[in-house]
């Protein structure tokens, strides 16, 4: 007999685990109906010709892809590669995340949909990274993205949604802005424009290897020592104030420079309590970003990032439908779980428990409990019967295990005198109450 | 580039569908609670070890693998046998259904859970059958099991959710009891006890294949005409009291009856308002059931089984845990959406709607725009701007697309005189409000 277990990072979610999970979903869901977002899903497999080449080399890796029901050894005629073999021996494999699966819904719905587009999806994704701390291999993305509109509107809104949700979780966050176009900004005035990729890699590692690690790669990857010094010179800017005169020589960096802007000017109006910040060295590693670019961090725990997004214009492209503008972020529901655990921010009342047990001690008093259950069931009480006659010791361990806090005792007596005795498990103390009363 | 498409047997899901399924789940998830069940997920992968073995040998061909990543080419030695290749290859499959990993579970936090431990779970589970109408590849079950307990007020409390789920969905459906005891008093009666399990498969297709169906196969798995006709005889029972005396010799058939009638006494003492019937052809297919067996069928639409169940009393011992009883029941949301879809049943309601769009002409009005959705979202308005100045045409169409009601027009007059115009989508008219009539 296998001991068993569940996949390496893959985890089962116990009641507790559950209720708070929903908790957290459901406070994003509400938020993202307020703004008018509308719910899709998509299957958790796809044809692995929608997912390949979406995510880089390392991406089409870490997919987990499915094997052909049937016979599949007629395709294996050389195992020397396993990598091409993969694609071979398996049609489909589990999304990778939620915005590719929604451009191909988009794509394969235009004829349906009223542009703009806002839908937001709440699923769960697969990748086959090493598991460690905050990352597993499958994890729940919360997605709102507008399609179809290239309004800063979206951008804003975006932003007011990422406030209020962690207001009503409850913990401090910063939220942080970027614009593909001030990188490309960047690029320019350092004069580096055909190496802006390795240079926004570089810099998208700033947190990890500090900016002598960047210059470093910078320099490795072919930018010149002088390039690299107005670049470091550039990512010191902390404000759009500071960044504006540096980037006033590229018309690209001025257009970043001016989308923040107005996005800034909107947020001023409406009061957003968290932290906004613009941080030119997020650049976050799809590429597929071509406008705004957001990360949020929570200010009292150390997580990396929970939530990510940005805006792309060649998304539904890859799918045959060019032209299509989109914006989104995706709450990451582990990493906020974790966040939240760790502060103990989880209401009591999201442990939601039963309230009363119903335990007797023979046949006859089972009898009287169930009629007993029925009654009080209709009068909206949460309420459970011990399923056989048993000693009290067994009734109220399990009322004690299950954290109910009030366990109904009904003996031959209590049935004559129709004064049912009534354990208040967390105090401690007993009372007698009539079946009207326990009905109150 | 390839036509985007998603794989045979599973579906997108959009903001109506959504919406509907929501709908059904939370009445059930809603009765789940009521009666006491709590809930916990699994991961959607399991390791193959899980799951192989449990499901006879087509379920282990219906299974999707995944493939290892990294290099699983070393294992291709006999690439001859590709159902045994399969399982070299592959470590992990998708889950089958929701009672395995819940053996699983149960086994692995044996020492933290409380017994009777009452479970609901709500997933997706995929299985690589033929797509047909409603059967899919990827489909979701509502199931609530109660393991650690043999007594037969579970039976009772799982047959008054299964009525208060259908009363509550709007529509009729019969449910039909069995016993697995039933089967092997029938199969002693007639002399038959060796071939039970033939016997079983075979009454379990009575349904599609009809009384002779059944005894021409009864009778090419060796068993003799003699005994065909004392099965077939015991088969037309409609109630207990039929069935009662022709099962009257054997022992086993005895304590199922009285387990039947047991159940059905305390039924009796609540109201249940589908139809409760016994069926002694009822088996289903799974060989892991011990005691009752659930089926239900919903009256008026032909669509098979919408919920299936039944008592258990070795699952765990798969795991290493013997002599845990249990008994559930599973719901098919995909079977039952199908069933309301055809009946006409959603509530207009489930299609939650945004109620007001503001259309604006220019950017000052755009920004007068912004300021009044602040403040009608304030006011718990559900509400959207639309993302650019345009012309009427454009954001007109636009409710009209996404069914919005009402649209607030906002010109250079509206912004003077503080009147703005609504137009009523729905009804063709139109008013004008000032911003304080619009927030009350």
């Amino acid at each position: 007999m296998i001991k068993p277990a569940v996949p390496k990072g893959t985890r089962d979610f116990s009641p507790v685990q559950v209720n708070r999970r929903n908790y957290i979903v459901e406070i994003i869901k509400k938020t993202f109906i307020k703004y008018g977002f509308q719910p899709i899903e998509t299957p958790s497999m796809e044809n692995l010709s929608t997912l390949t080449g979406k995510y880089g080399d390392e991406g089409d890796q870490l997919l987990f892809k499915i094997l052909k029901n049937g016979d599949f050894t007629e395709k294996i005629k050389t195992p020397d590669d396993y990598k091409k073999l993969a694609f071979e021996i398996c049609e489909k494999g589990l999304r990778y995340d939620l915005t590719v699966p929604f451009a191909r819904y988009v794509v394969m719905n235009r004829n349906e949909i009223a542009f703009p587009f806002k839908r937001y999806q709440i699923q769960p994704v697969w990748r086959g990274d090493r598991p460690q701390k905050g990352r597993y291999q499958e994890f729940w993305q919360c997605d709102a993205d507008v399609v179809g509109s290239d309004s800063l509107l979206n951008e804003v809104e975006l932003v007011q949604m990422l406030d209020e949700v962690y207001n009503e979780l409850g913990f401090g966050v910063t939220i942080l802005l970027n614009n593909r176009k001030i990188l490309s900004g960047i690029a320019e005035v350092a004069n580096v424009g055909d190496k802006m990729m390795s240079m926004t890699i570089a810099i998208d590692k700033l947190d990890k290897i500090g900016i002598e690690g960047v210059r470093n790669e910078m320099i490795a990857n072919g930018i010149a020592a002088e390039s690299c010094a107005i670049i470091e010179s550039i990512l010191q800017a902390q404000t759009l104030e500071e960044l504006k005169p540096l980037l006033s020589k590229s018309e690209i960096g001025n257009k970043g420079i001016e989308e923040l802007e107005t996005v800034f000017k909107y947020l001023s109006k409406v009061k957003i309590k968290q932290t906004v910040k613009i941080d030119p060295t997020l650049a976050r590693g799809l590429s597929y970003y071509t406008g705004a670019i957001f990360e949020v961090k929570a200010n009292d725990v150390s997580m990396g990032s929970i939530n990510g997004g940005g805006r792309y214009d060649d998304l539904t492209g890859l799918f045959g439908m060019p032209n299509v503008s989109g914006v989104g972020i995706s709450f990451g529901l582990d990493r906020i779980y974790d966040v939240m655990t760790e502060l103990g921010l989880f209401p009591a009342s999201t442990d939601k428990v039963t309230q009363y047990l119903i335990g007797t001690f023979d046949d006859a008093c089972f009898d009287f409990g169930f009629d007993l259950l029925q009654k009080m069931r209709a009068a909206g009480k949460s309420v459970e019967l011990y399923p056989v006659p048993a000693k009290p010791v067994k009734f109220l361990n399990y009322a004690n295990a299950r954290q109910i806090p009030n366990v109904i005792i009904i003996g031959e007596n209590e049935m004559q005198t129709g004064q049912l005795m009534v354990k208040e498990m967390l105090v401690g103390g007993q009372m007698a109450m009539s079946v009207e009363e326990l009905l109150g």
